[in-house]
């Protein structure tokens, strides 16, 4: 017996899942037809069915496929569907471009390979103007571009130490007076950076400068632990820059300009919540450097009312011994009690793999009071069956509101399927996974799956300051183009913002006031992309521009 | 609202799952008893569940999880367990050293940087010496190793064109006399091996093919389309070796041998079923070279009783026109009727990118008789949403029975859902995706969703010739310590074996056999790995020396 008996019984109950699942109605009557046309077929004589109904029913599959994917439920307006058409146009050429010479397909190298490139693609200037809701998942001291960093050690006060062979910065620190040798392990000097420029000239300081505070443009690092020892230092050689309580400030408004300017309009961010000093010697808590971000958001938004606000999540490092943990519960719920609103949730940030997984804090975790929701980092590996693996399961069993990262979910079905119930915003981070040596080539990056079957899912660019990245656009231009469907068109790309919105931690009257901040920058995108007008993103930089603070 | 709420609801209704669901009913008491916890968990005031609820719902939790992963249906005898213990602690070990510094671990590499070294490996060792079943998915030039592949030609009336300036061999002929000038694009000249041998040395002759007749060791193709021209270059250069009729049946008789003594018991191979030829110009057809196939199996199974096997799956090239595919439907039936038993079943082969579609043949492929099955190559590819992509979908709509590569079927939920369904075994060639670049780091293969969700799948070859790997064993390493979780154990190896009896093409009576010599294979190998004793597959080796036919 041949498989034709179960071609024709599966293909029943298939166009049967069909016509009560596609969405929407119009199918319905064809479909009935395609299904006829099988059972006609069943009762002939021949084995398998005719050219016909098989074309039948493979229209049904994929349409049926194609129902359930990310995006398919977005309907869109005459004027999206039109601007749609030529957002597609420019992906279909690049795609299929890439298909004949693959090696040249933008999301199939390394990314600072392309990162220049990307820029003049035409794809990425429709998406860079493209109004993408809110960043979910981002690191507060790896936000802002290098332009900004470089800018920032020109700044009065402003020492360096260096090491005194090899002369490379080791750390900054702003201080009235020479500030006391460096108890570092390293052996450095400090001097005023006006100095230094003025010994080696301001454009070899600045590119040295520029080389050493971001990842780029190393490509292969040994493996994923080396590249994390590289990013830590990062944080560590910026620390002295950052924590000065005015840079703090002026920090954290410049990101938000520069979220902004990239069509990003909301950002919840993780926080360690660092102690700052300043030139006085004062004392800083915790406590001080979440009022200086409270104090400085609002200034932001009496500048800028189109923005729809920001959030802090308190992520402190996994790293600690139990002592510590209980200190940051302590911390979190002191923050919540202060304020209560721009408290996102608790979160741990860390390389996994050194780090402690979750299930070593449960008693602390769980004494955390439900009024706090957690976001946790989960699954940023590709050890299968590791403790760290396994965080995604003690995520998701400890209620976590979204988990970030999750490259590991699809080792995971029975917490895939949890996603799915519980509605668990995945928070993807493309450009991280690759510099961080997670994933080689964008195509074979894990949310392809969840696109495919439509997990609830945002894309953030994690530390976009660290790669030299757009904040917000370059990851979405890679989800689009590198990670999603040939077929996948702006349906993708406004579910993707709107998720940003739906899954995040603003309270239901304040989603309703971002939809709408939101919908009519939208509104302006569409319109632009349709009557072909250049620049779209206008209204957000002009506003940005003549309110600028500095 | 917390997330609490949700929480134990949701908790119910896993433990209710679980206890419905979960394999072996020693667990049910434990897991009332903490679906009992929750519930009175529920009734109390305070806001998340305790530590001691948390850690039984947790367990629970892994257990469900490890009950639907692949093997886990495999009930172990007391001297498998041992048999188990001693894998998995070498096993664990390289994956516990790897975790410790990520780029010495095997799986993470290249597999050509790797390859001895992975024969040094004590977990090799074993999987080495395990009777693996059968091989499913390999093609029939691509089967023997480099040094067979030399000592091939060393054989009388060999003939090789070599580039006139580059000397670089172009092509292999048997000829009584000098062959008239090629009409290939290439200007060469013929000259015997001999002669050649004895101008330039035999040694730097060898090396020269060593390196020419495999892909190995090259790591770094531009992309995967530049990869698929050296691989196709080497069939090329290979068929005036190979297509020589008494060197044809040698080639398949070597090839039974070598996967024999690698612990296979059963291969079922793929041919485009090339035209042969001699020394006195005989005309062959392609039946002809199924009738070498045939005797030559029957004097293998003749000397070596313990074999189960070997079926034909006629894989023309898939990139004709419509006249060429009827021709190879014709073919087909031919064949079939000849030899009903031997014939295993249809396909196309070559590389599907620049390939036609199966959609583009569908009235051709529905004109083959029912009671021969299809057995597709498909989704070989990560351009998702491509037509190649979609010959996924074509391959399950046309009922094949198993799929070639399925390498982008977590792309397609609606497909894994109908494999499952419609127990459609995925062939996966893990040493075969990275070469040919689709996938760089075996941890991210996409089979490891498959493990973890108890797909059909079985491991093969692909082509272990063009890669110096061994016949299985490789493939099978890379699987069970690269791909598969770390907790996978001896059960997922055995699962493997089952299953590629099992998704065979072997009738019921002939699987019955099958299990049988397998068995018998398998109890000597577990008491050997127990015992300690070092050559396990002593028997399969000592009956391929002592009844050698060359």
């Amino acid at each position: 017996m041949g498989p034709s008996r179960v071609w024709t019984t599966s293909f029943l109950l298939l166009a049967c899942a069909c016509l009560t699942s596609v969405h929407g109605r119009k199918y319905l009557r064809e479909e009935l037809r395609a299904s006829h046309m099988v059972h006609e077929h069943q009762n002939r004589a021949s084995a398998r069915p005719s050219p016909e109904a098989y074309k039948s029913l493979r229209d049904i599959f994929f349409r049926y496929e194609e129902s359930k994917s990310f995006g398919a439920d977005i309907e869109l307006t005459q004027m999206e569907l039109n601007a749609n058409q030529i957002i597609m146009e420019v992906k279909t050429k690049e795609f299929e471009e890439g298909m004949i010479v693959p090696h040249l397909f933008t999301p199939s190298q390394h990314f600072f390979t392309v990162l220049d490139e990307i820029r003049e693609s035409p794809l990425f200037q429709y998406i860079s103007k493209m109004p993408k809701g809110g960043v979910l998942h981002a690191h507060d001291t790896a936000l802002c571009s290098t332009d900004y960093l470089v800018e920032l050690t020109y700044r009065e006060n402003l020492w360096v130490c260096q090491n005194s062979t090899t002369k490379s910065m080791v750390s900054f620190k702003f201080s009235k007076n020479k500030p006391e040798p460096s108890d570092l392990e390293d052996d450095c000097t400090w001097e005023l950076m006006s100095k230094v420029r003025e010994l080696n000239g301001a454009k070899p300081v600045d590119e040295y400068l520029r080389e050493h505070l971001t990842l780029y443009p190393v490509q292969k690092f040994e493996d994923n632990n080396q590249a994390w020892q590289q990013f830590m230092g990062i944080f560590g050689l910026l620390d002295g820059l950052l924590l000065y309580a005015p840079v703090w400030a002026d920090y954290y408004y410049n990101a938000l300009e520069e979220f902004y300017a990239d069509g990003v309009q909301y950002l919840e961010f993780r926080s360690t919540l660092p102690i700052l000093y300043d030139l006085d010697g004062n004392k800083y808590t915790e406590m001080d450097t979440v009022d200086i971000y409270k104090q400085t958001l609002d200034k932001f938004m009496a500048a800028n009312p189109g923005f729809i606000g920001s959030k802090l999540i308190y992520a402190p490092l996994r790293n600690v011994d139990d002592a510590t943990m209980e200190h940051f519960v302590r911390t979190c719920i002191e923050i919540k009690k202060k304020y209560p609103d721009f408290l996102a949730g608790f979160d741990l940030v860390g390389q996994e793999e050194p780090g402690r997984p979750l299930k070593d804090f449960i008693p602390q975790l769980l004494s955390i009071p439900d009024d706090i929701d957690f976001i946790f980092h989960a699954g940023e590996t590709n050890w299968f069956g590791s403790s760290v693996d396994e965080n995604l399961i003690d995520a998701v069993l400890l209620g976590t509101k979204r988990i970030g990262h999750g490259f590991a979910l699809v080792k995971h079905p029975l917490v895939l399927q949890m996603v799915k119930e519980r509605n668990i915003a995945v928070e993807v981070n493309p450009v991280s996974n690759q510099v961080l040596q997670l994933v080689a080539d964008f195509r074979n990056h894990p949310c392809s799956h969840f696109f495919a079957d439509n997990y609830p899912v945002v894309i953030s660019p994690d530390d976009p300051s660290f790669w030299k990245a757009s904040p917000l656009s370059h990851d979405f231009y890679i989800a689009f183009l590198g990670i999603a469907s040939a077929h996948s068109d702006l349906r993708l790309l406004k579910k993707l913002a709107l998720n940003s919105i739906a899954y995040s931690s603003l309270t239901p009257d304040q989603k309703v006031e971002a939809m709408h901040k939101w919908q009519t920058q939208w509104d302006i995108f569409i319109s632009n992309v349709v009557n072909g007008e250049t620049d779209t993103n206008d209204g957000a930089q002009h506003r940005l521009d003549t309110n600028r603070i500095d």
